[in-house]
């Protein structure tokens, strides 16, 4: 296979656009999912984000990183303003609708109305859920770290509540994404199901990782 | 599609295990990497990890969150010490071996020797790649950030130079991962490929995205 090599240089050298696709691309496949919120007026927001990684799960914690451009200043806006978000994965019926919220759509607009995802209200969480998502969390705001770095947001938040499918449970508590038709995206415009190669078991020096049957 | 809730105490009340698996899953597919580092002893070290995230591609900018535990405290210090470390995409052929990698060794021992994952030096970069990884990234270390929710850390660094497969770069900088054979992680231990939906054009208001053909 031959390879390329990019020097920092190089990567400098890139036309703007061209490095961001290069750069998104690089860091590997991403976790893509729709963040919905509202202000205290209740008017509704909805961005899509491919930063969410995992904290800790005691407490469930994840962090996300904002842009604070036109684009994701209203999702960081609410955030702030309730205390509250919810996070929604894209499937294969939703993923063109979610990657149009990206559009830079005036602050008077709903992404949730212009693209027809509808809201949905859990009754006990006050910001908005996709209803057409399958696995679905409600997030409460925990802290925001601005990044000296490039001037973008990491917000931390805890888990509150979450929907999964039923069918997508399996006994040891892990979630089979597969099941429940999550999609994931590398890097800013491409989408892609997946194709499980197998379950490892926990590692142990002296041994060797063996697929699990569970 | 029969949907489970689960709250806050019902997160809460899980076993320890169960709930990681669950927490792990539940925020979508990952980016899952091998982290090669060494000491100013040139004692070499290798980490897997599926924190890895993007800040920003100008400058190009990765975090990562690290345990302060003992599987990933000698990355940590090698990071620290020398300011570099490097990147490496998991593939099928590799993903086994990279597993094997979150077992707790001592110290003394290289995840490296005990995988059978060589070492490879680039000549312009003072950290381990791994060589029979295809995309590559060697990485400067720029900030620590300690996370006051759990202790876990927070490391910032920066893209120095890159090694990817000629045949995956696209005219507009895009890198096919499916064409660089990098598989993706969900959960804890579950490894996956995947099959690509599409590429969608750049998101704008008044038009909904169509698929890229480029």
């Amino acid at each position: 296979m031959e390879m390329l090599k990019l020097g920092s240089n190089d990567i400098a050298g890139l036309e703007d656009r061209y490095r961001a696709l290069f750069i998104n691309s690089l860091g590997g496949f991403k976790s893509v999912v729709l963040v919905g919120t509202e202000n205290n007026e209740h008017k509704t927001n909805l961005a899509i984000f491919s930063s969410l990684f995992h904290i800790g799960s005691n407490p469930p914690v994840y962090g996300m990183i904002i842009r604070p451009d036109k684009v994701y200043r209203h999702t960081l806006e609410n955030i702030i303003q309730t205390g509250y978000y919810t996070i929604n994965h894209l499937n294969e019926q939703i993923y063109k609708q979610g990657h149009q919220t990206s559009a830079r759509y005036d602050r008077e607009i709903s992404e949730f109305e212009v693209t027809f995802l509808e809201t949905e209200y859990s009754g006990t969480f006050k910001a908005p859920y996709v209803k057409a998502s399958k696995v679905k969390i409600g997030m409460q705001f925990l802290e925001r770290i601005d990044l000296a770095v490039n001037g973008t947001i990491l917000i931390i938040g805890k888990v509150m509540e979450c929907f999964i499918p039923e069918v997508s449970l399996r006994p040891d508590g892990f979630i089979d994404l597969e099941a429940a038709g999550t999609v994931t995206l590398s890097g800013l415009d491409s989408y892609h199901l997946t194709q499980k190669l197998s379950r490892l078991t926990y590692a142990k020096p002296g041994t060797l990782p063996e697929e699990f049957t569970k």
